[in-house]
């Protein structure tokens, strides 16, 4: 007997990976979450049937959520992330002694605390007391945030089918750049331009984007357990340019140890291949 | 009724292609080959039960094995192609005027045949005069190769298992550096750096490869339909580094247009993840 977990990445396409045991499985009041220890992968989780972390790639989107904002401005202070209830991006925020506040609007207070049962490698961050954990729509706490209030938004959601839908709307777009300081950061994960369906929520976003923020730039990452392995993150911003306004060489001073993400790779990651620059154009 | 190709990415891990038709399957003396008609990707074709290309991403991979060298080495003349049965390769090359001859070693006729018959718009390069098709094993070729022949060497072959396993030695890279001009250059296909299985491979290689010329690097695309999506190429020179010694305003000036690859992005695929570098150290 073998037990898959089988994922269908677009209708003629599906990724499985072999299972040693479903170790939890819930509808919550906003999605079905399961959790699954692997061979290939280690632990992962999965909402609506879509993995969300594995043990063994969470680096490389952690990773690249966070740390190419921070090194284009190294003075944020104050952070908001919109979704991220497996508490990475917030684990990865934390290395940085100079962010003083983090607001985190999770939707589902069930991923917060089965994450911390079963990925605590990656949650622990959410206790700390920089940290303020609230369970809330993140659509409906950006539009009542005060104005110039956070220098850097993370939304580290689903995707546009589901909870997440609301975070890809242009009303919450322009709610963001409402609450953002004067030189202030916005990033979000995209989605892959690589199967159509995928291709076409991604071109809706950032046409959006494009609309409210002055610079709206895509960059990407290889993350094989996500549809395609070719993923993308959008970054828009109100003044700064990740590519010609960053100091890589103050980001290296930091000496934060990082197991994808790095000075090169900074540049590389918004060097897009043609393909997709023509589909974002 | 579905029918679903599927291949084992590792011990752990498929992936599954649904399949409108199953075109052609055949043992040649080398290897099965198989050609189907899917949904997500158009024709493809497979080798031992891997893909080796479909219609949607062939453009990713020859992008990738050809560009980058001759953006580089902008002089080149004469090139070597180990494997390429597809024609892919040299389809991409003959884009160069500038390149005069075109050495094709594959070991296979049948890969030839059946590419020319299924993908066409692959196969297309192969029978023009700049083009010396040749069937025969790549190593045992090298060795009776001329010094100093070729400007270029283009191992496009299939994994170190099988037929392709004496072009992962290092008799054949020390053959290949005889074979090679003064500033000659050396491209392979790796591996993915992903799976573990795969990782050692690609490790093995590089070492082989360092062992005989002075500068090694490798570079990554994304290619979905190969395990993990994350796919390495090894660029191995005698004398110009494939970052510090490129002009890319003078790749830019003959106006290719290309799908993958483009000017930022050679600076992008050799920029890698931190993982990938300790692996490579």
């Amino acid at each position: 007997m073998s037990l898959w977990y089988e994922e269908e990445w677009s209708g003629g396409t599906r990724f499985s990976v072999k299972i040693k045991e479903h170790l939890h499985s819930e509808q919550t009041p906003f999605q079905r979450l399961d959790v699954y220890e692997s061979w290939d992968y280690g632990r992962f989780f999965s909402l609506d049937g879509y993995i969300m972390i594995t043990d063994k790639d969470e680096f490389v989107y952690h990773d690249m959520i966070v740390h190419p904002a921070m090194a284009v401005k190294p003075d944020i202070k104050k952070v908001l992330v919109i979704g991220g209830g497996d508490g990475g991006t917030v684990r990865e925020l934390l290395r940085y002694t100079t962010i003083e506040k983090i607001d985190m609007v999770e939707i589902d207070e069930r991923v917060v605390r089965v994450c911390q049962e079963y990925f605590p490698v990656t949650a622990c961050g959410l206790t700390d007391s920089r940290v303020n954990l609230m369970f809330a729509d993140g659509l409906v706490f950006v539009r009542g945030a005060q104005e110039a209030s956070y220098d850097l938004i993370i939304v580290d959601s689903t995707d546009p089918i589901g909870p997440g839908e609301g975070l890809f709307t242009e009303d919450f777009y322009r709610n963001c750049f409402r609450v953002l300081s004067a030189d202030g950061i916005l990033v979000n994960q995209n989605e892959s331009p690589y199967y159509d369906h995928n291709r076409r929520e991604l071109e809706r976003a950032y046409k959006k984007i494009k609309a409210v923020f002055p610079i709206a730039l895509a960059y990407q990452a290889h993350i094989p357990t996500y549809a395609s392995g070719h993923w993308l993150f959008g970054f828009a911003s109100k003044q700064r340019h990740p590519v010609e306004d960053v100091d890589m060489e103050n980001w290296k001073k930091l000496g934060l140890e990082t197991k994808y993400y790095n000075s090169s790779l900074h540049y590389g990651a918004f060097a897009l291949p043609t393909f997709v620059k023509e589909y974002l154009k």
